[in-house]
């Protein structure tokens, strides 16, 4: 294990980012510094807002995001966890254009599904109108049995994107209440799980009391991921 | 700004590193993801035990230290922070090994201290043995006026040097009692505050009650000095 090194591309947000450093230590079985996994993490918060280049003709992110990689096969990473769902639109150019194997956040999500003993069957999602629009989760979750229902239009403007705004303005308290009212919603309307399918989610989400039903936590699936491959002795 | 990168030389241990990028972001005035101050974490908890090279003839940290700065070097960034405050040992070699301006965590100190309006006389200083035996702090704050007290030889054998040892094993929880019983010993002994000079500390004391004087936690510290840095247009 302790020669490879986990590459991380964030900054986007970077107080995501940041908790999945955090989340990636705490979920690590250590008893002492030696045996947490090296890590890169590559924090560029210039990334331009995916979400804008998906739905708005705003700036192509990608090319930061080469960057990003190169950095992170420059300084030795041997794979790449990303946490930021939204950037998974650009998963394929991505891994067409590096030699490094990238963990990809909806299998890490489908991972934690099943982990917590979720059945084949309603879910809800939650992530960035892009997220949504492009079908990440429903089209990577399909094929195991899991319907993802996702917020309503107005849900998503009254709601969900505005808290996810909050969130990148350092305001994580103030996110929890509309993001919760909106996970509700999900379950009230069959969800038996919610998946906060935007690393932005979880921060405001853990800013106040637990909802009362499964949550797949994006940044701690994505974690547990990397720790898999950290600590697989023959893995890629 | 938008072009500096700061590098974080950390991964000792790894969870201060996590906390040091999560502390921030969050102290960063920012609104969106692109205000935020791009940063590269050069994550290596393998550097060797920086209090058993100082104390015990463990092996030294120098190289591991070293390769970790020309990583950040590589990777473009403009200065290094190093939420370590053992680490620091190796100040002078660091200095003079790259071209990157590294900023001191017991001048950040300094700072906050000024900050919080601590006036000149005694002070408290927690940190591991290592830090202590080579005066890091009692040289560096003398020439302001601070006196530093440190914790006994009893009290760091019994309570601050396995509460750190806790902290590195994810056990932060634990490590709060003894760590508050330290720093309550110094303000008993006269500490008009207690500079938390080992960065697994201030993780311990945020696991309880606030204590009843004023404390400079190391980790927000220097956190403010790279903030500082990064905002300042004519700067290193």
């Amino acid at each position: 294990m302790a020669e490879k090194v986990l590459g991380v591309l964030g900054g986007m947000g970077p107080l995501a980012s940041a908790q999945f450093m955090v989340r990636l230590t705490l979920l690590t079985p250590a008893e002492r510094d030696q045996e947490h996994i090296p890590t890169v993490l590559w924090s560029d918060p210039r990334v331009p807002d995916r979400t804008a280049a998906r739905l708005g003709g705003g700036e192509d992110p990608l090319p930061a995001l080469l960057r990003g990689l190169r950095g992170l096969e420059a300084a030795g990473c041997g794979a790449v966890a990303i946490p930021c769902n939204t950037a998974h639109g650009w998963f394929a150019p991505m891994q067409t254009a590096t030699r490094l194997p990238i963990l990809h956040i909806v299998e890490a999500a489908a991972a934690d599904l099943r982990r917590q003993g979720v059945a084949p069957g309603p879910i809800g999602v939650m992530g960035t109108a892009a997220t949504l629009a492009m079908g990440l989760y429903q089209e990577g979750l399909a094929g195991a049995g899991w319907d993802c229902l996702v917020p309503t239009s107005v849900e998503m403007a009254r709601l969900v994107t505005p808290a996810i705004a909050e969130v990148k303005a350092n305001r994580v308290t103030e996110a929890y209440a509309p993001l919760a009212e909106a996970a509700r919603a999900l379950a009230a309307r069959g969800a038996r799980a919610v998946v906060l399918g935007c690393t932005e989610i979880p921060l405001g989400i853990a800013a106040g009391p637990a909802l009362p039903f499964p949550v797949v936590d994006t940044i701690d699936a994505l974690a547990r991921a990397a720790i898999g491959w950290a600590r697989a002795p023959d893995s890629i």
